[in-house]
């Protein structure tokens, strides 16, 4: 792969990013449209609800390492510019299709390039053999097969920068002064229990994570956001970037019930009841459409 | 499973125990044996060297949130007594064959009853549907299929407890009398690289962990043990009874090289260099058996 933007521009083989840090951290890799299922508008793209999200165990080497080790990014330079290796067939404008994405130059401090996830060899569907990881980033920021990294001035004119991954109104083209889909905001939804329960004691387990900024705590309803009671953490603390599985016990009668979860992280950002409409039914952790509802017989 | 020697014993399903409470904890799931294979005495058992261990997320009720629902442990116990539900073949003793286990009651700090490993459900093959957990004890304590847990006055009379699993001197029979493989002691050893390296820098990695207790620190030597380097671990912590990957960069020239760690735990315990002989190769922890031999070109 080659790095451009810094004091001595290089070309490096895997096996030499290998020797130069490593470090593991637990992200969250969620597409910015999960969750668009839940807009009324019908936004354009694959409906997700929350099956769009992982918490996946990285292995690779910090960014920062390679760049310091490269006299660090050249003067000027405000975005971190990461190139994808997929091949562009003849005939289509490369920037029309080419993965090739900008991040603030702030992400420096977290970003790797990734060898393995969850403690094995990166696979090809997953972006191997080397992948850009931006912690608590949207998905489409974690540039697969990666084969250039720059240090820029601007923003990529790519089309999946320029237009795409914008947050805009219902009905407005995608523009380079929208939003951009990068830092992550807090979320969270129930797992279990999902259409049925009994009568009595039930445990409700959920996932809950706040992007790049570590959890506060998770609040739980069963009575549909009336009333709130904090759900415990379950398992060890992987780090700001995971998510945490959460748990509370609930005595449930008979009858339905709407169950829904609300995160809060440590810089006191909490989950807005509503959703945001977007014309692509982006970033959406509205509580009340994360909810689920329940029968307890 | 039945609970008994708590004030109101009974019988419970695996369905009462998981609105009982639930908690997720990483341990190190290690042999007695693991490390056999460096004793000269040639101790009888599968001759292990490093491979009788793994790190394992398991997910179930403390067992103490489900004694304290019976009640709490009986007067005067001081054992927690483990049976796997295996059938015994008939004609044989079932003493001397079945899975019971004993181990000291301030094992109920932290003991589980789990029902997930990794977050699946506990497939048979490593216990399931229900296997008692015992967070940084030797593997033999974690029983299988358990389908009865005791609070006892005294240890139980089976073979697999009477005599085995006890640290005695080389030729000596096994007795009550001697040590029991309860809580681990602390041990790392040396995952890369094993055989070969590159002239320059190299990552050496590894895994440590404390047993039941928390680990201090990693240190690494690359001439046998004559100097020593501090290692860094190497990803998110997962808590006091689980393996913490490590890694060390360092330098080294071609020839042959001696690589060996030494872990330290929080109450200042570490490796010793040797090992301490004993009838069946038991919990062998020395740092100087478990180094790698690197041939470095």
């Amino acid at each position: 792969m080659r790095i451009d933007g810094v004091k001595n521009p290089r070309t490096l083989t895997v096996s030499e990013l290998k020797s130069m840090g490593v470090t593991t951290v637990a992200s969250v890799l969620q597409c910015s449209g999960n969750g668009r299922a839940f807009f009324p508008h019908g936004a354009s793209g694959t409906p997700w609800s929350v099956g769009a999200a992982g918490c996946v165990m990285w292995t690779g080497v910090p960014l920062k390492d390679v760049v310091d080790a490269l006299g660090g990014p050249a003067d000027g330079t405000r975005y971190i510019t990461g190139t994808g290796g997929e091949s562009i067939p003849d005939g289509l404008d490369p920037k029309s299709i080419m993965v090739e994405r900008s991040v603030p130059s702030r992400a420096l401090d977290t970003a790797l390039l990734a060898w393995e996830m969850n403690d094995t060899p990166l696979p090809h569907t997953h972006g191997g053999p080397l992948r850009l990881v931006i912690p608590g980033y949207y998905g489409v920021n974690n540039v697969k097969y990666v084969k250039h990294v720059a240090f820029t001035e601007n923003q990529t004119d790519a089309k999946i920068q320029a237009s795409g991954y914008r947050v805009r109104e219902v009905g407005k083209p995608g523009s380079p002064d929208q939003p951009s889909m990068w830092e992550m905001n807090v979320k969270s939804w129930v797992n279990a229990p999902l259409e049925a329960g009994r009568s009595g004691r039930n445990m409700i387990y959920g996932v809950a994570f706040g992007g790049t900024v570590a959890l506060e705590k998770v609040d739980v309803s069963v009575d549909g956001g009336k009333t709130w009671k904090q759900a415990r953490f379950l398992g060890p603390d992987l780090g700001p970037y995971a998510w945490r599985p959460f748990v509370m016990a609930a005595d449930l009668s008979s009858g339905e019930h709407r169950i829904v979860s609300r995160a809060t992280d440590v810089d006191g950002n909490t989950q807005p009841e509503g959703r945001i409409d977007n014309e692509r039914g982006y970033g959406h952790n509205g509580w009340s459409d994360h909810g689920v509802s329940v029968t307890v017989s």
